[in-house]
């Protein structure tokens, strides 16, 4: 029999991962495979392979002082170089190497850094909708517990310091320590960057709340809108929060397109949390082999890494309006995403009747996602994933194959088609 | 501030980590430092680096399917790879590759079986003298404690189903509940290779207990002695203790000298254990890369691999010849060991007067260290760092250069002859 944590964990399991593996076993293929699965479920940049694969093979090969024991919260070589890079690309105020903890994977990231700052019970508020593995990752082994800020579909979720002051201030009144606040910026599943002076808002809600800052940056190179990226840790400068209550996470997965090397890194100024997150890479630690060659990839030819990163983004950017034109052409509804691999979906008009209730609503969302994934063979994350403010609204990744957007796309507008025959149109929201 | 969970690790970290990078960071060298370091406390083979450099480098660089998302308790390769090798090397029974979580070192591969078993307040008895880092690998995270079961220095710390059978009545009667038995096999820091009916003895204490088994078994490939390794997982059969009830824990930083690159796998055939151990897995990936280079590794070229394994055990015997005739030469009494990376030296003579009792015996232990650590400049473990049931025992790994060996050696010789010159000579436990 297992112990009560683990069972709870395994109770918890999200069907993200099942899903994606499911997907990916049973792919679509133009010819081969036409009523396979179409995976616009996970957020993975497949648009880059040919450009990183050449790059990755000219890696030298480790050496035997790479197989030895390394300090387990990152190699001295490799914190100097995200410091370095994060530094020169992203952020206003030069990363300290000696602040950086490097471990197993950004979500490994979030759970040290939640695990520091929280017992089991503590509360994190989190603008919803959100990352939908933030369930698991800042709340799954840490004990803590979610709240989300609800943000309203009326002004397209716009991040809102009233809502969080709201969610707080309930769950203060129930009896709940809230210790932190979590955002990802670039927001992920929203797609939308964060103005300095948005963030610094919210910094101050934070401040006047003495709340800790968990700031998600895992998109923050994956910008192709025309608005500049700022990180928390910069926004906290000229905010009413001290800079060492900002801690953020990043990692190779998404602006790299690495998400198999599982390398995360928190950046803290806190000293004791440092100490912490120090003590719980132990737990989850980075392959040597993979921190060398991370440290090779940022640091031998700049030069690569900035055309790579730039590519990145131009191939982005096209992919997402490949993506929007072929929902405005199937007449998809959509927000618009400024940043990340995403587009937010509205399909409430597809909902089936009597979807309007916060329960009933759910169950007509999962009735959808159903429809979605075993009929027409899309998958895709349905918004309760998210902990969505209202049910139907789906998060498309674009990622991939143009080919293959477009045949989600047109079985997605062939299932809308059928839903609102009989409704009057809904008004686009973008 | 802190959560009190991550103070608690904060508080509990161990020397190990901080000793072994301050004597990593000025090592001895016989004409550039011959003041330097000489650093005898880390358990790594650096015999085979001159087999193993070449071999990597032949590696074939990560592909693109490489760097993507993969199962997160080990791709199906890797995982049919130690299976298979770990079938034909060191198993009676074949190991089912479903049955194996691969996750970032045996450490977290520690913590993911005790997590699973425990929940915070629950026991898992140890036979002592026990692997330093069981404290906080096992215990760490989970929450659970561990209970010493004190084997005795007389017959030099056999394996006694007894010892483990007191300390779980004792615990019981003191409420706590007593869930596992872990135990290193062969054993760190004794170097024992258990015979069948000794784990089957064990096994059957267990199950007369109602305990799960955890068997750390790091180094199963790295016995150089005549006794063959007989896995824990085997032992269960023909014992009254359902294999399901045993889980082992493997990993390629000992039997492969590759320590960096945290590997680890837990082999375990219970449904519940196996489930819980995959979503704690979810928090402490492996590298894709690093994976793709193990699958590789172990099944190229077999015969590389069966080469390199005789190698090491033959390097192994003969370093352990080498440091025990310099022991023996320097009157340094010691037991004897037929695997692993050190040997476990009897140094009661040099404690300060008056360090026989518990707690002045820990203080002359600890004096003793420093002394050695400070002033002869020898890093070794002493045997508080195993929860040695009495003072005055150190771990000294021997797997480095010859000549490093014979200087620290000397330098422990030199602070015997000193400590013991005015009392009369004690026996070799050899």
């Amino acid at each position: 029999m297992v112990s009560r944590q683990a069972g709870r964990l395994v109770k918890a399991s999200p069907p993200i991962a099942a899903a994606h593996f499911r997907a990916e076993a049973d792919p679509y293929h133009p010819e081969r495979n036409p009523g396979g699965y179409v995976n616009l479920g996970t957020a993975e940049n497949r648009l880059v392979a040919d450009l990183l694969a050449p790059r990755l093979a000219e890696a030298p090969p480790p050496d035997a002082a790479t197989t030895r024991y390394a300090p387990l919260h990152g190699s001295a070589r490799l914190r100097e170089a995200i410091a370095g890079f994060l530094s020169a690309t992203s952020r206003a105020t030069p990363v300290d190497p000696g602040h950086l903890v490097v471990v197993a994977g950004a979500t490994t990231a979030l759970d040290v850094v939640a695990t520091a700052l929280c017992d089991p019970g503590d509360g994190i508020v989190v603008p919803a909708p959100y990352y939908g593995a933030f369930d698991v990752d800042l709340a799954g082994r840490s004990g803590a517990r979610l709240l989300p800020a609800p943000l309203s579909p009326a002004d397209g979720f716009a991040l809102a310091p009233d809502a969080v002051r709201h969610a707080v201030d309930r769950a203060r009144r129930d009896g709940v320590p809230v210790r932190a606040l979590a955002l990802s910026s670039p927001s992920n599943p929203l797609g939308q960057v964060y103005p300095a002076e948005v963030l610094r808002r919210l910094l101050a809600v934070a401040a006047e709340l003495d709340l800790d800052v968990i700031s998600d940056e895992l998109y923050a190179h994956s910008v192709f809108g025309p608005r500049r990226f700022v990180s928390a840790a910069d926004a906290a400068t000229g905010s009413p929060l001290p800079p060492e209550r900002v801690h953020v996470v990043w990692g190779f997965a998404k602006d790299f397109a690495l998400p198999g090397f599982k390398a995360g890194v928190l950046h803290t100024t806190a000293p004791d949390v440092l100490a912490a997150a120090r003590e719980l890479a132990y737990f989850a630690p980075l392959s040597t082999q993979t921190q060398e060659l991370l440290a090779w990839l940022l640091t031998d030819d700049p030069g690569w890494v900035a055309r790579y990163l730039a590519a990145g983004r131009r191939r982005l950017g096209a992919s997402y309006t490949a993506a929007t034109g072929a929902l405005e052409h199937h007449g998809v509804p959509h927000l618009p995403a400024e940043a990340g691999f995403s587009v937010w979906l509205d399909l409430r008009a597809a909902l089936p009747a009597g979807g309007s209730g916060s329960d009933t609503g759910h169950a007509a969302e999962q009735a959808l996602w159903r429809e979605l994934f075993e009929n027409r063979r899309v998958s895709m994350l349905p918004g309760g994933m998210f902990a969505a403010p209202e049910p139907g609204w789906f998060r498309m990744c674009h990622t991939t194959e143009p080919t293959t957007v477009r045949v989600a796309v047109e079985r997605l507008g062939g299932l809308l088609a059928a839903r609102t025959r009989r409704r009057p149109p809904t008004r686009r929201t973008r």
